[in-house]
């Protein structure tokens, strides 16, 4: 790894046993450091006396390379015995995008990739169907097609993961992707997969959403992005939101009008995830 | 019944099989007796053909009185087979408000009444519990106690009811009222027992909503005003909102800001319910 | 005109002075033609005395064709001293785009048109920039680089107009255009030109809304659809939406998150114009 | 001062220029002395290079009492050259209510402070009307009328600041207060005053705000909660919120749904003051 340190930021994710003492030791730390405090956000969950911190600092005094950050921090995460990674803004987040045939949660990823909003790398775009291949290959972007039938699912898998490792990805973006994908599949990107749902979990899981709700009769419809593990539509939530709806509102619109929601909680999820704002706490997130 | 017709105001809520020529002759006959419409909102689920209408209209000049206009409406609803009824402004709602401990929802009805917000009369405040008893003496509104436990409950629901009767109440408003109604109390006020339930729902039914949205960890939590029917929280939703949390939220955290939203929600149902906005339409409410 | 009356939906836009029986004359009228009426919204202005409706109605079994209705109606609409206008479904609006540099409202208008979310043709887009033409471009719409100078603007205005009528333009669309138009052009497309201002109107008018909005130190920013006038940003306004920011949003992030509402604010007034939903109340838009 | 340190929470809010080292400082200084921190949150404001923070920290194991505390850590924020105030949860602010006939905000904040929402002693209610007192007595909370002319207004505000004065006021609260304040008023409670404007500042500043929202026809309006300060309604905002109208809605109707903003807007302001959460940064506010 090299680097050019000057305007480099370095961002701190950490989580413990509360403790007395925490953030003054490592604040203490990045000043020793040379490091410039930008943004501190902690948390204490008192229940669980679970402690959770977000630091991003400026390199461009740093003391030390971001090449040796790692061992140096060491000691004194093992002291407070804590789960931390540190990632720096000028090693891009390399994220795969998963589709099936619907665009807009695509489009509006590429968009505003395009626009430079997310600090990210998208080196590949992955779906079951041919159909949006036109827009991968506007944006430059390569399109691989892996169709899925229930015999061909358990190799087509292996090959998406072997393509995925093979690319260094970091993170696994379903976009209105329509499949299940299996339990191996997901503990190989463990915290690493980003689906969008379609409505405002708990409520209406599973298929149809849209309908279970005009059915319902519910006045609003949402949109919850969630890390995905094995229990359908059970992941951390990292975000959601919701529209007013009528009884003037068929199946159909309110399909229109979702799409708006899945667009927006979708792309603010990636933002949050871009900028290293995400912690899970079991069942749970914290964004900072 | 005598009434002055100067400045009534008359409702009519009607639905029926869709078919031509509904809207013109309602409104023909509504031009026929005098009445000046300030309000119309009609709707077609075209789905199921089911066709939907509320009207309003002033009766100063109506060359019919009030006591005539439903039998001399009535042919007309039977050529379209429909099920309707006709309000006037000047017959205020009884409503009955049913509360146990939580204090809030009452409060938040009782100013909005003393501000004459909602054409509404409230004869009494029935509790489970004594303990909101001086707010109703400071509202100088009758409050009649009826504890109730497993065992008299038919007895003690048999009370309330042969009182609500009495009283001539026409709907009944459950503020937080700690306890499940029997089938046989909704049966008797079909579509006339509003209830808050403190969820977003189809999320998080039955008891402690707010604990179970902190386990799940959603980022939004939400109020539902709702019928009450025989399966719990399962009846015809009026309206609902939400309020944005976040991880720092506790449970108790919860608990207070969902009062904002049980307030705010309960208090727009019982709007809409006095100003005869809302038709029954099977599982779903129409809010004109 | 020749069309094929199947599923063909009118719409009557139409204000009066108030009167009785309006609505009883006019939805007898579309029973006797055979139209079957979908939605009717209607309001009173009661102040003024003003009344406004809008009904939709199918024409499928219409005894009179398209081409007849306007002729047919008019003496209706003479009695009651009205302004009003009948649109088809099958007539889709022209609309004509206005950018300079900014892609997001006009990418987010193409997308919703590729979605065929509105019923509307897009014949030409126009700019005073060159950028955007490779968007255009993809889209396979005519893009006419008008450049624009204090010294040319009279000139360059006469050739849009001549262009925009040429191709029967009925609505011009700024989709962050960068220009203030002459009172001129204005008045060639009264209530025709929809513009979007970056903030929160009335608060914010002119340039740099963002900055000044920073600056002011309010704690959500807003974006404004209107309908252009000769006095900037002053026009009858159409759609409006707000965001949440807080003290750590630099000017950056304002103009960041703005975009996501100058998109969706502008979206939206496109989609009340292309259903036929507003009618122009003075200084103020009646949006059924 | 006496206090028991058991529970107690201290509340650092600090401001200065930007330096390195800041939070290690000063997080240090707290473990040194026994705190455990609870909630740390800062910013620093990149263009002017200005540092803000706000720590909360436990002192059940404080090797300093409370007493001692802003003697201690002086030298520290003389080396910054900072702003700084500690507050302590046990010492509650002492807040006057001041009211005219409007009676929404005032019962809003008497509700919450009886639900304990607020860490406040409300001392009085001040008036220059009568009306409200009934509310006042049913809190047990003394009110007191000083009517206001032209020509009586600076005897009465002299004998209302020495009022409160002896009652050791923190924080006036105009609920609803209709009387401009005079200079020498907000001079004497610099950024210790609160007011709730019933519009979305900066637009429709003075008076009769709904009566301008409906003449400019904006499709939402809002409430804006601010310090007081010369400049009339130009004060830093605090908090706003708004709410969705239409055309349908008269003056009277906008002053109704306007109450509920107004209410609820103050509410969370006076929430955040009383939670030690708002540092002024010229005409702007951090709300942390």
């Amino acid at each position: 790894m090299t680097m050019s340190e000057n305007n480099v930021n370095a961002f701190l994710l950490f989580t413990c046993p509360d403790k007395n003492g925490i953030v003054a030791k490592i604040t203490q730390f990045i000043y020793k450091i040379g490091g410039n405090i930008i943004d501190l956000d902690e948390h204490v969950n008192q229940n669980q006396q679970f402690f959770s911190l977000r630091i991003a600092w400026n390199m461009s005094n740093s003391t030390i390379p971001a090449s040796k950050l790692h061992e140096t921090f060491e000691p004194l995460a093992k002291e407070f015995d804590a789960h931390w990674r540190i990632e720096f803004s000028n090693q891009k987040q390399r994220v795969a995008i998963f589709v099936s045939k619907y665009d807009h949660c695509l489009q509006e990823i590429l968009w505003r990739y395009n626009m430079s909003e997310y600090d990210i790398e998208i080196p590949l775009i992955i779906s079951n169907h041919p159909d949006l291949k036109p827009i991968a290959d506007a944006a430059g972007i390569p399109y691989h097609v892996f169709p899925i039938t229930k015999e061909t699912k358990p190799e087509q898998e292996a090959k998406e993961i072997a393509l995925l490792r093979e690319l260094n990805i970091d993170l696994v973006v379903l976009a209105r992707y329509m499949q299940v994908l299996s339990p191996n599949f997901i503990r190989e990107f463990k915290n690493k997969i980003i689906n969008i749902h379609h409505s405002f979990l708990p409520g209406f899981v599973g298929g149809n959403p849209y309908k279970q709700a005009y059915e319902r009769g519910v006045k609003m419809i949402g949109a919850t992005s969630h890390f995905v593990t094995e229990d359908l539509d059970e992941g951390p939530i990292i975000e959601q939101d919701i529209m007013r709806i009528t009884h003037k509102d068929t199946i159909k619109d309110l399909i229109r009008k979702g799409r708006d929601l899945e667009r927006i909680v979708l792309a603010r999820a990636l933002a949050y995830k871009s900028e290293h704002r995400i912690i899970v706490d079991g069942t749970r997130t914290i964004v900072f």
